[in-house]
């Protein structure tokens, strides 16, 4: 609410969020009704739900990509994941925009797999799982449905001969103070993640670096990931490269309420990928919504779908079309529809989404170890590195 | 002198050193004789002049390595290079410590080559010129004589993919504050060297790495490198790898007093490897020494040996043996040889070793691209590494 205390970083989301507030202390830029007509008028397609109903709300410099695009010169989209568990619907968020983006533009998506980031930032996790959660996270991601033909993974800890000259580079021009500064890590922090920002600066880069080209770079992500890219913007211009543009998005409520969590301690607060039917099924009746204490008030006064988990996967991911979606609103905000008959409606949506992902999953395995980027003995220099896909 | 103010870092050697106070601000071990004797009793023949005439004086635990051999267990050298400009011949004592070891012991060696940190470390360094210097500099480190079928390189920039997975487990174990406290860096220091540490532990730990067995490593190396390993002999326990033996040598003096210099803003002050004979020659010539003001003063008083940067080249590697090396000596504390004539008689050694030098260095070119580890795509895990000479 607004007025109250929340704090935002990569690596902690506190509080409840005023996401005004947030764009204002971050500096980013209101991604505004007209910005979004323009994207519509270019794309010559109706924007996705991600997009048309608020859920990314926030951007810094999209008008270069919408150059690019209305002057017919390249882009590229990157976004990652942190591998230490399975994934949840909300994960699939950034990537299913991107992969909007591809559909639409012809664009090149490259993805990151992070992980010795997620390896260095808890004690308990192992390089072994992190290194397996990657490969199980690629599966989830690229079955989003990605060309692959311009679809590339950077798996940080196998890619990292494509990856380091790069990162060298961009070290060099961030002090620890700004990563101090920027994540308000403590002097324990260990200097694995310390050196991180580095390696997540790669991707931004790594086209124009390799092509000689200034390519700009789309990142859509949660405002939580917004600092990393800060950095990564503060050093571009001083490196010759173009500062990468970002679109932010709000962060999906959990279905107890707060932030899906993905470290597996609250199984019930998300909808994983690899839930059973009837796990889904249990943990949507059990979700918290924004119904009244009886039916018989919630028929009288109707319900608040703004702070409910089950209205925000209708609105993220799960409404057929706008209308449905306007649908579900209304006859939520007005009693029409009490939450158990929602709910129910909204499990005949997500079983099949689940196991028409499980299939898909099942359909890029035999590609996906193709698309990460390892590099050839020798060649370091932007040269001689991997196939890129065209821009 | 003792009671005088100065300080050493792996970064910066300020001040006139007293190097038994120095090894008891360390915490290191003294280089006995006894140990000496051991050592020359295990290798069945004399000691080379780095380790009998005291250049060589601190140690830690090398005992562990006097008990592999003792007991013909496998053991290790390590030595490393930072590339920024042409190597002078004090770079090259380590190196030549780390030859007789591998003749005696049969050991294997690595040699690294730290062309990130030196880019890291100073603001007007390219990436391409410390790659570039790294390749020249290992041809100069080659050419002392090390047998190719026991010896590979760690080139930084390029043996990446070797490296990193080891560096990751490293560096989760490393805390900023344990950097910043060991180093003295001020927090504008770039995150890349903050990171560095940890690669500079890797050839410590790969071979033990490689064949989950633990080999010790013996690191020859300047007193001023010894905070670096610090770090890695307290990392080593926690990750299951034997704590890295170490013989700290003296810092050698400069030709025209202080340590000498690489940066190539002092090129009189030291003797360079690619210096041509009439340089060499005029360098020698104006060298400070430990002579007297006036020839008479001398025949009657004696110089003084100890102070003296052309004694120093005697001791550390230009007598041929040691009866020439207390000869020189005798004769210079006697006033029996003045500067000009013992200068002469150097410059007769100097010139020959420079021009064989070149010889050898032409003479490895061929295999030194090949001792570089480079791994191939998809072998990231001790097993599926790059080929290693066997211990």
């Amino acid at each position: 609410m607004p007025g109250e205390k929340f704090s935002v970083t990569p690596y902690e989301v506190k509080g409840q969020i005023d996401y005004d507030r947030l764009r204002v202390l971050f500096g980013t830029q209101d991604l505004t009704d007209e910005l979004r007509q323009e994207l519509a008028r270019l794309a010559g397609a109706p924007l996705p739900p991600l997009l048309s109903r608020g859920v990314y709300y926030s951007h810094r410099d999209l008008s270069q990509i919408l150059s690019a695009i209305a002057g017919k010169k390249p882009f590229f989209l990157y976004s990652g994941r942190g591998p230490s568990g399975p994934m949840h619907t909300a994960h699939l968020a950034p990537f299913e925009l991107c992969r909007w983006f591809q559909e639409r533009f012809g664009a090149s998506m490259y993805v990151q797999i992070t992980d010795d980031e997620k390896f260095w930032l808890r004690p308990q996790y192992t390089r072994e799982a992190t290194q397996q959660w990657g490969l199980e996270n690629l599966l989830d991601i690229l079955a989003v449905g990605f060309d692959p033909k311009r679809t590339r993974v950077f798996f940080d800890t196998r890619s990292i001969a494509t990856m380091y000259s790069l990162a060298v580079d961009v070290a060099k021009r961030i002090p620890y103070s700004t990563v101090k500064a920027v994540f308000g890590f403590p002097t324990s922090t260990n200097i694995g993640l310390v050196f991180y920002t580095a390696l997540q600066s790669v991707p931004c880069f790594y086209p124009s670096w390799r092509t000689g080209q200034p390519i700009p770079c789309l990142i859509p992500c949660g405002i939580d990931q917004d600092p990393h890219f800060r950095v990564t913007r503060d050093v571009a211009e001083p490196l010759g490269y173009p500062k990468p543009s970002l679109i932010h998005s709000q962060i999906l409520p959990g279905l107890l309420g707060g932030k899906m969590s993905s470290s597996g301690q609250e199984k019930d607060n998300a909808l994983y990928l690899n839930d059973r039917p009837e796990e889904a099924t249990r943990k949507l009746r059990n979700a918290f919504t924004g119904g009244r204490a009886t039916v018989e008030e919630q028929r009288r006064l109707g319900a608040t779908p703004e702070i409910c988990s089950v209205w925000a996967l209708w609105r993220s991911k799960f409404a057929r079309d706008e209308e449905e979606f306007q649908q579900v609103t209304a006859d939520c905000r007005s009693g029409a529809m009490l939450c158990g008959e929602c709910k129910a409606k909204l499990t005949e949506r997500v079983l099949p989404f689940l196991s028409e992902h499980a299939a898909r999953r099942e359909a890029v395995r035999p590609i996906a170890e193709s698309l990460i980027l390892e590099a050839a003995p020798g060649s370091t220099g932007p040269s001689g590195g991997p196939p890129i896909p065209a821009p």
